[in-house]
């Protein structure tokens, strides 16, 4: 079965191809979900203030993809940017069996060209709430992101029942654009980008006024007024009394932490970056980069009244306003704004509040459990380093600085000087102190990988650290492409080979993305199943962008044929010419 | 011989490639000047206004390139722009045997890609004032270009004399980054770009202050003040009194057309677009676009002054600011601002003015002479359209949108599909009034060539129009690739066959750029025989992104070895992988 997806805002030569790509697939058997996507610089309004984005088929945020456990997506993206190339990561699909899909520049292809067209072919065989982004440069800054919500395969049950679902996909926006964010980032003497400007949801935020302007005396940022046509005017979440309702949350931010909260109501966590949770009720939660949630709420409240749905920002002084809208319950009129003043966020840097959250996630019951033990365990130290008078992140010291040729088209065509073939190192000097600056703040830019040996049972000792400046440690979520871990524990200071009584083996979560707490350590385990290469990154645009990452690649004599389109630059595309 | 160019701003990694590298020639005979150069975004003031440029080896402009006739050039560069690709266009130099070295996107080569490395090899056989700028989006307006000047061949000499030299390179500013402008352009409804905010002589102006405050009495800007190490100071010309200096002028403007004058002093111009002319004396001069001039002054004033040295716009209602810098005479103090006020540009829209100018342009006794008839005449009226709702450009109704796989692999490999094979047409139809905006406005998207029979001579007629707008019709200055030709006669209004008669058969000056003037004509000749395939184009940056240009192709069978590297995007790298 073939389903044609058509989008508002494709135009009529793409639906004259739309049909002709179909018929290609009709022979196929199962379903096939056929997307025609036109990536493109426009003109938007997302905060209330003018500016360009990237859009996908006129859209922004792009177009939701929505499909079944077990269909295969098919995304024919057409590069309409005037001189940027650029790919799209699905951001937690696993790519079994299609790693030059994972829409990694540098990493899984080369950037598409301006001008062409490259197909992304792989299935989704779990349900879950994930999202797609770009994943080149800080074009995933300049808003190139959207939803993929994949239901559950028709005749199987999702362990809850709900009456209704939204769709809330966070981010965060910066009136400078990506392209001068990079310049930035990398100039010498260093430039901070600064917290964003505004918060968004679903592509939506208000920057020169404020839905709870009457609840804030002391600003003189005015009420907002919209029409509701305005690109920037908040999509209201419309419900009925007494239901329960089922809330998908992706957070695609830049850089902010975020916390969720719907006023007055209690939020119900059942679903955590694709994977069931053992379901637990807060009143508020906090949203990493990278993440993702389905929550559960019931309208039982008061329905002759409004609510707010609220958005701040966690672990980074607050300088963004909290973005808000509105649960309308029917039949109150949707242009009620809440009598009561909009949720109270948990203190900036209350870590503590963040950590308790965090150690509520664990697996649903009958969930895969981790390998009792690990063959391998890396250990990767988050420093804030110099190379060079410029401003960098580090892993064991070395900064990510990615390669012209993807690995994972050197790797299978088995060339030479693409990247640094020695090993980075597996782990730090056992003397280095975590809380303090380093003595010695000089890292060296590397594009070395971490060779998993396939079917490894990988452990990962994520280690938090003070940044360049004293009494300075930030939040990274990392992610992990490719792979789902267990997150075993979370911890403060140091890691040590006493800390593993604290790893929960019984019922840790599966996620792809996991943050580190200032001063504190994750360990994460996966079991490296997925022939490919895959990176492992902090999830914040900029700091990715200074070098937080580093790559993994295993079982690469296993992956069958891959689209020659997708290296036809750096070495590989020389090789494949040169071949001619 | 090989020349080693060590350019400020070269960091030690490449200075070890350079010497690497130039190993590789030195059997090779002639003399072979080797560039390594490296394409970035950076920070820069170039009207004393922070914004962002694109630099070469960390320079705005970017570096000279000073050659003799005869050398090979070599420029080996490396794009390190985060996610644009780049090419570099040697305008003025002919590119014999090496039309793949053009550096034309979509004609002549992919861009290539960040990261990469691409090698330019081209010989200069032409003494002469050249430059060299982007051509890939409207990567000129963010400042890619530089200066190109060839010497004559050792033993030889140029057919004047001069003491001393000087080199301007002049262009207009904006501070609005080129990629919104390029969405500006390309937005619906249609958004223009405006008018330069500054006026740069070699990368140097002041938008926030004037250097001849104290004479504009009704402004309220202030008079400048500088160290001298600002970005956006000046460059003083200093001089001895009683000498003849020369003076190299090109215009790489993306959009005003200008003139130029220094107070006091005649000039005289002697060489035009790298060819010798009769020389002519004035009291100031026009340059558009593209264009490039050597004009001769004597140091014949009063040496205790000195003296303005003073650019303004043509063609449109000047918005920008004159430029200025100071002709210094020793032993007078640089920093003594002249007695005497600027001088006084002619009025914007005097275009009677500006075609005296143009028809001074007289080529030097013995240079080579038209052939007295053409074999083929190409008629190409110039009109401001609507397509599908969108502002274009258009030459005889078609509106070029360049296609992704460049025309010379595409042509050289056989390729059919990768443009539209149909001719596009020679002339426009009789009845169409070029005075008055056209009845019917639309017009459609072509990429459709010319292809010119080998060694034929062509005539080209370029007609100018009404824009969309009554009473509006723009200055236009058309640069051909590849070739010179020879300019054999400006008109007004609607060409016709009795206009041949005008024709200057005897002496028309050999060019590579020529204005149309409002609502005028005129007519160029050439002959195709530099195997190639050859933009002839608008040399106004946004007129060409909205379409104002067409291609040329001719004896592309007899293009031997061509680089793949420069065919790796599109349905050539497609070939040439699947060949693989």
């Amino acid at each position: 079965m073939v389903v044609l997806v058509n989008q508002a805002g494709l135009n009529a030569a793409f639906i004259f191809l739309l049909f002709g790509s179909a018929i290609l697939h009709l022979a196929s058997g199962s379903t096939t979900r056929l997307f025609k996507w036109s990536v493109q610089h426009q003109y938007w309004s997302p905060d209330c203030v003018e500016n360009v984005v990237i859009t996908i088929n006129g859209q922004f945020p792009g177009p939701t993809i929505r499909a079944r456990a077990g269909d295969t997506i098919v995304v024919e993206l057409t590069n309409q940017l005037e001189t940027e190339g650029v790919v799209i990561h699905w951001h937690g699909i696993r790519q079994f069996g299609t790693p030059w899909a994972d829409g990694t520049a540098s990493i899984s292809q080369c950037a598409i060209n301006p001008g062409e067209t490259f197909i992304y072919r792989f299935k989704v065989p779990k349900a879950g709430t994930y999202f797609y982004h770009g994943h080149y440069g800080m074009q995933r800054s300049a808003g190139l992101y959207g939803s993929l919500i994949v239901d559950v395969a028709k005749g199987e049950k999702e362990p809850f029942q709900y009456d209704g679902e939204f769709n809330l996909l966070l981010s965060d926006w910066w009136h400078k654009a990506s392209e001068e964010q990079e310049v930035a980032l990398s100039s010498k003497p260093f430039r901070w980008i600064g917290e964003p400007q505004t918060l968004l949801i679903n592509g939506r935020g208000q920057y020169n006024c404020s839905l709870a302007a009457k609840f804030n005396k002391s600003s003189d940022v005015p009420t907002c007024q919209f029409s509701g046509n305005e690109q920037c005017a908040p999509q209201t979440l419309h419900v009925q009394p007494n239901k329960t309702y089922r809330l998908r949350l992706a957070s695609t931010t830049a850089l902010a932490s975020l916390n969720f909260a719907i006023g007055n109501h209690k939020i119900k966590v059942v679903e955590a970056d694709g994977n069931y949770v053992q379901p637990f009720v807060v009143d508020e939660m906090d949203i990493y980069s990278g993440e993702s949630y389905s929550i559960l709420f019931k309208t039982d409240q008061d329905p002759s009244q409004n609510y707010w749905i609220s958005l701040s920002v966690r672990g980074r002084l607050p300088k963004t306003p909290e973005a808000r809208t509105i649960l309308n319950y029917s039949p109150s009129s949707p242009s009620n704004l809440p009598n009561s003043p909009p949720p109270v966020a948990p203190i900036w840097n209350d870590y503590n509040h963040s950590k308790t959250f965090s150690n509520k996630i664990l697996s649903q019951i009958g969930s895969p459990k981790p390998p009792p033990s690990f063959d391998r365990r890396i250990i990767l130290l988050n420093t804030q380093n110099h190379i060079d008078g410029y401003i960098k992140w580090s892993i064991n010291n070395v900064s990510l600085l990615l390669p012209t040729t993807p690995y994972l088209g050197s790797i299978k065509f088995g060339l030479k000087g693409a990247f640094d073939h020695k090993k980075p190192p597996q782990t730090y000097p056992i003397d280095y102190n975590v809380m303090m600056p380093a003595p010695n703040t000089n890292a060296t830019y590397g594009n070395g990988i971490y060779m998993l040996d396939f079917n490894s049972t990988v452990d990962v000792i994520l280690q938090n650290a003070n940044a360049l400046a004293v009494n300075v440690s930030e939040i990274h979520p990392w992610h992990l492409h490719g792979h789902d871990f267990w997150v075993l524990a979370y911890g403060d200071g140091k890691f040590t080979k006493e800390d593993e009584k604290k790893f929960n083996l019984k019922n840790p979560p599966l996620r792809n993305t996991a943050v580190i707490f200032p001063y504190g350590w994750t360990a994460l385990r996966f079991v490296a199943n997925n022939p490919g290469v895959w990176a492992f990154h902090c999830h914040i645009e900029p700091h990715l962008h200074m070098g937080m990452g580093v790559v993994f690649a295993e079982g690469v004599h296993l992956i069958g044929k891959v689209p020659n389109d997708a290296f036809s630059c750096g070495l590989t595309g020389k090789i494949l010419n040169h071949k001619g």
